[in-house]
């Protein structure tokens, strides 16, 4: 509820047509729902134009079988889990229309037949073994509804690879960068786009990688201006802020 | 030099209208100027819509005086000069037409008299301590055209505070989080808000704080979606992306 | 034994109605007694209010049997097992008269029919993932005499349904704040209400959370004065120093 | 303003004797105060029982001297300032009334001339090298009106000089244990108590203490059930919270 | 090869009776024995009164036997093998006189019928946790010819549980403090004894302590003067460093 | 492409023998093959001397089948995979000519029958617990055609072992010092050499050797002049590059 | 009071020549006296041989005069200071008889005129820079009575120079190693003699030293068995461990 | 002196014209003069081919005089002083010819006319900020006789500046990375060219670079296969192991 929104409903109780303990009510109770195990936030589409989204890491088949249970009876589409076991993903899949992808470990629930494919956010990293990664920043971008293109080994160890794309990333409207080890993809794309990079440290690496520590600090002191960073792994955040940024209205 | 404008200079060759000799030397001087102490990247401007940013930091006042003087001549306006010491900018300040704001050690020579303010920038900040990383932020965003708003002292401990300028955040087309100790102001904006936003760490706390590490680790792990993060303290990277972000151009 | 009863020993000797050898014997054995494999604490409760609480996590079945029965036949109630695998759980559970809790991995011997319900302690926690620590404390707590209300998933991003419970929180004589990630709802409800808070950080989370390190470090760092901290996924810790505070009596 | 008092607030603008518009100002404005550098919190007494404290350790004697001004002017008094000075306290003391001890770096303005002294609360520390820390904890409990005792140097290589005082922790209600280097301390004095123990990490020593870090890690650690934990040198956190223990109304 | 025996050869050389050329090859060769997988020190026994002590952690089940083989053959008793899983034990028992002990994971092969038991090593520990620790250094202290008292679980959170084992601290000649957690044991044993300390450090523990890293940390900056520290769960180190100063010889 | 075949290729542009489209598309595809899962470089051979190395420990057998099959097509031999588990080794060899060392994870598919043995390079290591970092350092160096001698079990605590073969160190033309735990054994062999010498620490060790951390400290703070060091356990990097040094062309 | 002298105390009890009271008051008082700003410990003489010494990193020279008077009424000698600076130094000097050591920081108020020199204790470094710790420990266990001799600048990187003073290796009983850097000496020397090893890490060094850390770690993990550790820069401890070491009695 | 010396010598002695006293002595005293304050290696040059150079960093003007007048004596000549003050630089000027480099506070007492200028070492930096770091690596170079190409500024966030360069780059024998901040040049180099590269990680940055770790980190993972890595702001450490490189022999 926003300020003219509250004004409103004040102005109905001057008026006698609202209860002032209603009011009460409404404002403690809206805009979730507690179904014991979670408070659903069923509004949230409301208020900031996407579903709620279920970080299944931690949950057991059970638990989010409840909860996707309720929210497809809110009637609530391209329901997006990340984090998703494959053992977990077979028990949701009997009882729900699942798409899954193992390798992101992402699922989506309700699965929408026509998404938008707006803008474009081009999706760029070191190696292979970061496939994963981009791959759940890939399909958390689809479906919240952007065109994205991925331009995967493209790291900066054979530049010629990064640079044969360099078109490609010169009409992205956001790029992520995704890289492990020694996390340098993120400074020199910074340095060839004008447009806003988010850069995505993996835990690929071994040794003095520190589980993606190494890429993480490396990013966070990026000389390329303009760029920021997500978690380690986090590629459904980048995906989400890509989203974000790639959806924006123009000034007028 | 693009795609384009590399085929069309390949076709003058072809004609005859240009010495192979003379495009190999163009790729290779342009578009930088070797002045000794640095290569200054004079065409910047032209790739990436933003003219050179000076790193104040770690140099010398003559070695700033001399860059900045070249860059004068080239024509540059709004140069801005992050991390400038009272005793450089007192030195420069004779030399040429500078503005120094010293809490937040940034100045701008040659600054432009009517900048553009486009769309809406809000940067709001945890405590009065935080004020000079804010400047740096706000600076930057005003010298590359953006309108700014400052929400100081607005830190999670008295949520009311943050919560009675819960409109102006609605209106932001990007919100700028400043905080240090804990870091926790950037999540709670995140949750408020659907617009991106750049979560700054800033070294203010003593202890456990490690230097601004606590509230690094606290922003990059924020259960808020569409939050990314920048270096601690890095005021000049925040308001520089988040102008890059408020100055997108609409999707069609 | 305090300075009192030592006072009362002491003229005892003086009296003739106590040979010094025996007092000598007595402060070196009292208050505990060698079963080998542990020095178990039988006057504890005498002592400090509380029976022995056994640390599981590194105990085999075998020894916490040989603990457990020892205790036992003392005619300890109500004995706390933390750090409860299932597999020790059900070797203790055909033996002795046993209360489980897998999630949270705590057992109950002897469990007392009716449990006092002090005062408030209300547990909240940031997310679902927390739920295993928010039981161990709140089991803790409940064994030791406490009433405790729980308020689980309600994290900062999603603040009104903190806020829907403002009421509760004001309610508590303690509050029990529990979150991984970023931490940052310790500050928050801090900031809400004026009885002690203790905070938990947990090891949920991943990449950049570093098994809870930044969840601790945002909780000591927190703006919110009157939080203090407990060791990550120390729900126990923090169920037990509620109760103390939760019991104290009034000033006269 | 709680629940009943929107209640109230509520059905006056029903009776049409408040007017809707008025109370969404009251809503945005209250509790606090905006002077620009600072959003004063004057309120603050009425909801937490406790006036605004003011963190010097970043501001200049400039910005204290305006909010201390603004306080005085709302009828403040015992104003605790931290991390403050003996420069700016010199400034300070020109125009204000003002108590500094220049050791805890902590200064009182408009000092009460009969503060209550309720209860007990003991501090502890390991050595006279941590007495700093100490006497931010003792000013701030007794400014917020409790009864302090200090025992100082009493750290556990030297056992018998911690034993001689056992009467005296046990007389406590709340104990703060104040230690740097190992940090032993906070893990002895919890076995030997009943009440609660609040530990407080210095950044006393040298080498692998690491500012305080070591002492920080082995309080959390504590095997000594009922402890917490402050961030390092929180002298202030610990007499604050130590303060809310102490004054904890008893169970009816 | 000493000083004095090199003079010796020396001499020999120059009266002819040995060929420079055998001297050259005594100093390559000697005093060790490279049997492909390892360099077998056999001399070392002469030079520092020990036999070779086999590190088992990363070695396999053939490549022990093979060095245990060489060595028998070569007449070596009591040969110490620390890390030595329960498989591998199974083997070299099969090939071997074996004595076993899992839970400290130390085997030792042809044991000695009767060791001496020189002086006294006590070995103290916090919790029964720390255990396997504490044998591995008691198993190297005796295989090493010392008399070692055990005092397991006296941990300083029930400090009446170590005072009441004064006497036996004060017989000892060296006195190994083995904690996990918060390690604070070591200090308050080093401020209760005269004679050497030496700390253990263990990993038990969880959350901060981060594999034993803060038990590490308080030893090393214990306050007990004369207090020196070996690795994390380091207990053959502190067994053989025990054993070198209980056998010291008396100043004359 | 280098400079001097630039400048032919945009002759034969002016001479009209070759279309600037063709150069334009040679210079984006050149000099990779895109295969989907991976941009393969096979011109590397051409441009650095080395044919493409497999970096296998996150690539499924399937991916690494796919990319092996493709060079042998192109007629590549030697091709190393470094991190190849046994698993994948038992798949990769039923469809190609594959060499496997199962201790040093290391395969070798197509491998030449007579490989060069240029120069020398020592590797020596600290103890047998090093091997399989060894291993992959030895079998690097060998495939790119370098002499290599193992000296294995040389560690500091023996140091008549290692000088034992110091005439061996002194034919060197570079060393590569292997170890774990302290990682001494590179500042003493840089010592005792005047050849470059490569510094490699392995996660061989426990407690405070944090997966080999100390041991990489160690080596970057080595006093021995003209030491450099590669990341924890990076056999292949260290082989690599002592390969590059081997080989070296003398100075004219 | 040991066991027999309080035995002694509770007969006399019996036999009326004791009043309870005045035990209680003797165990509470003794054995140290309260001088305000410290608890003098000026007994310890008595139960651990050696006098009370004192930290003067963090007090000032008005409290170390107050200090050192009452030690000196009480007839103390050899009263040792560690870190005392040079101001405090001075002003100390003009009040009491005192040797200063300005490099080391260490001062020695009424120092004996013959002190014994017992045993032998070698005191060895890898740099110059090393020196201001190596001479804390040297002046250390020469005030408590034992023969020192030092050997400067024999680092692992120049092996020749250690190996020349082997003979004085294995004269000593204790060897103090102490070096930054690397820290490999402590290795090296650990593994040439067969006495007691204590190793110092500095905090000489930059960059990856890290403080001294990379030297701690490095010692913590020497493969030298008998090594021990004392915490950075701590030359007291180290020369203090060494002497209890170093007048170890021999075993009958 | 080496094994064909060892055995000449011993020859000697059989042939009786050296006396066996004469070679002990010899083999202790050689090759290091005793001055006391250190343990100069004049003889350094013949074992490995360099002068001995001087850490200036911890050692006061006084000492680096007696060190560098013996050295003078000896008829040194290009003695390297690292780390020298301007301070001490003014007070060794007044006293011995010295070349002084304020920049990189580095200086050569006794330069030669004209030294060799062999093959070719490049050094490249991120930033003009790295430059002190260089120079040092640069006058390291160059006193040991190499021919140096300094590329500043040419960091990968414009890579058109050091593309620009790929020429001069693929000339050289060893490359010189040198950069703070994320690192990044030293993949981006090591992927251009076929010759040796060694990365210095500099302290230039702020926040989240913590002194130098993330671009530490950042090289330590290269990507680039070939790329060897010394401490943080170890120009010295750079120039020393690529003049070694520099000056291979070629393979015969």
């Amino acid at each position: 509820m926003n300020r003219q929104e509250l004004l409103a409903k004040l102005n109905e109780i001057k008026q006698g047509t609202l209860a002032p303990e209603e009011l009460v009510r409404t404002l403690q109770k809206e805009p979730f729902e507690d179904i014991g195990i979670a408070k659903l936030d069923l509004h949230r589409g409301i208020r900031q134009g996407i579903p709620e989204i279920i970080y299944g890491r931690s949950k057991t088949a059970e638990q989010m079988d409840l909860i996707v249970e309720r929210m497809t009876e809110a009637g609530a589409e391209d329901i997006l889990i990340t984090g998703l076991s494959e053992a977990s993903a077979r028990l949701l899949g009997e009882r729900h229309r699942l798409e899954y992808d193992s390798l992101a470990q992402v699922g989506v629930v309700n699965p929408k037949a026509n998404r938008e494919q707006k803008g474009l956010i081009v999706i760029a990293s070191g190696g292979t073994s970061d496939q994963a990664v981009c791959e759940e920043a890939a399909i958390t971008a689809e479906v919240l509804g952007n065109r994205v293109v991925r331009l995967y080994d493209v790291g900066v160890a054979g530049l010629h690879r990064l640079l044969a794309y360099h078109d490609t990333l010169l009409e992205a409207r956001v790029v992520i960068a995704v890289a492990g080890m020694e996390g340098a993809l993120a400074s020199v794309i910074g340095g060839l786009v004008s447009c806003p990079v988010i850069a995505v440290p993996t835990s690929v690496g071994y040794g003095a990688s520190f589980g993606g520590l190494a890429a993480l600090l490396a990013m966070l002191n990026s000389c390329a201006s303009g760029t920021t960073v997500v978690n380690i792994d986090n590629g459904f955040g980048a995906g989400f802020a890509a989203s974000r940024i790639n959806q924006m209205e123009g000034l007028e």
